[in-house]
């Protein structure tokens, strides 16, 4: 995806920079949960084959994509449950033409950072592996949702209680992610990130966490 | 399951009380990744039918059952990815017959408390829902799994990490849980647990943290 520049201010909200469709999700894949269970693990080595934006549009929809419009406490359903459906955990998409949001409600891109971040998705110790994949998708937590989610049970406003969910919902996107790219032969790794680094690069502001890594690629050919 | 009785005294290792063989987790699943995660959701109100021993197995297998022989840095590799392939937490399944942990390894049950603790396996203030759900699971961290993870980065020594690590692996493991039931018509629902009362009644000792329960049936017809 070629995107020349664009500026983003996402405190709070989402960044009003350019918005990019990604083609409708599909549902091609055959290969049943059971066998992608299977198939799931860990790869660390990846080629630099690119994924289409169709592929990345279903990773991305099977990430955390809406699957109904009603789903808990009046909110839309997506594919990854979350603490009161509050859909706390965003997901970017960090590719060589710059650093996107995953916006599930309309199925878009919002460029957050026309630079290439990938080597700063990932742990520093570990910044050798994976590094030619063509993707790595970036958990951050967006702190603002915890105060509009359905249900307001106390918990939603503790530190620690947010926490265990934040990396729960991380945990339950991953996994998604984790078993769709078993079902369609991609490789996939989840793992630390350069945290100060991509806070410095992408400046989300001061509601988010930005949490962890995942790198998808092909595997070498 | 019908157990008359047993101890187990987990501290550090597994159980040594009674185990149960389960059978061997098939196959059959014929539902595609994506049919399953168009069909992803929490579903609270379960009925009372119960799981078939086979389902039972099938669904503990898909959780964080053994998927190859060798994974990540030498150990079996599970169906879950985990820090550092440190299978840091456990699975617990509260049944009317007993609390048995799953050891995936041998895939089998461990009876850990002989009692019906299905009541404290969610929140105090949701207890009114699922209540008849037959199988309630419990996620335990297990603190001492990170000393013998294969890879030993040295986060897995630091508390805040640790806690990073067995939250977003307990949310690895619950989609797992979530994908699987959608594929099998079963209702899944994620959520909090009565730590305090299920300390005191498992005795899981102090390497271990009760984190979440997720509760599994059928529709009530």
């Amino acid at each position: 995806m070629g995107i020349d520049t664009a500026k983003a201010g996402p405190e709070g909200g989402k960044p009003d920079g350019v918005a990019i469709s990604l083609p409708k999700p599909g549902v091609g894949g055959t290969m049943s949960v059971t066998s992608a269970l299977l198939l799931r693990r860990t790869e660390r080595e990846m080629g630099s084959k690119r994924l289409s934006r169709q592929m990345l549009s279903n990773l991305l929809w099977a990430a955390c994509g809406v699957n109904r419009e009603l789903g808990p406490f009046g909110a839309a359903g997506i594919t990854a449950a979350s603490a009161s459906n509050s859909q706390e955990i965003e997901v970017y998409a960090a590719l060589d033409s710059g650093c996107y949001l995953y916006d599930p409600g309309k199925h878009r891109l919002l460029l957050v950072h026309a630079g290439d971040v990938r080597s700063m998705a990932i742990g520093k110790g570990q910044s050798g592996m994976g590094a030619e994949a063509p993707l790595r998708l970036v958990y951050v937590a967006n702190l603002e949702r915890f105060k509009t989610a359905g249900f307001q049970e106390p918990g939603l406003d503790d530190p620690e209680i947010q926490k265990s969910y934040y990396y729960v919902d991380t945990g339950l996107i991953a996994g998604n992610v984790y078993l769709f790219a078993a079902s369609q032969g991609l490789s996939a790794w989840f793992h630390n990130c350069d945290k100060a680094g991509l806070e410095e690069k992408l400046q989300l502001g001061k509601s988010r966490r930005i949490l962890f890594g995942q790198t998808v690629g092909y595997a070498r050919s």
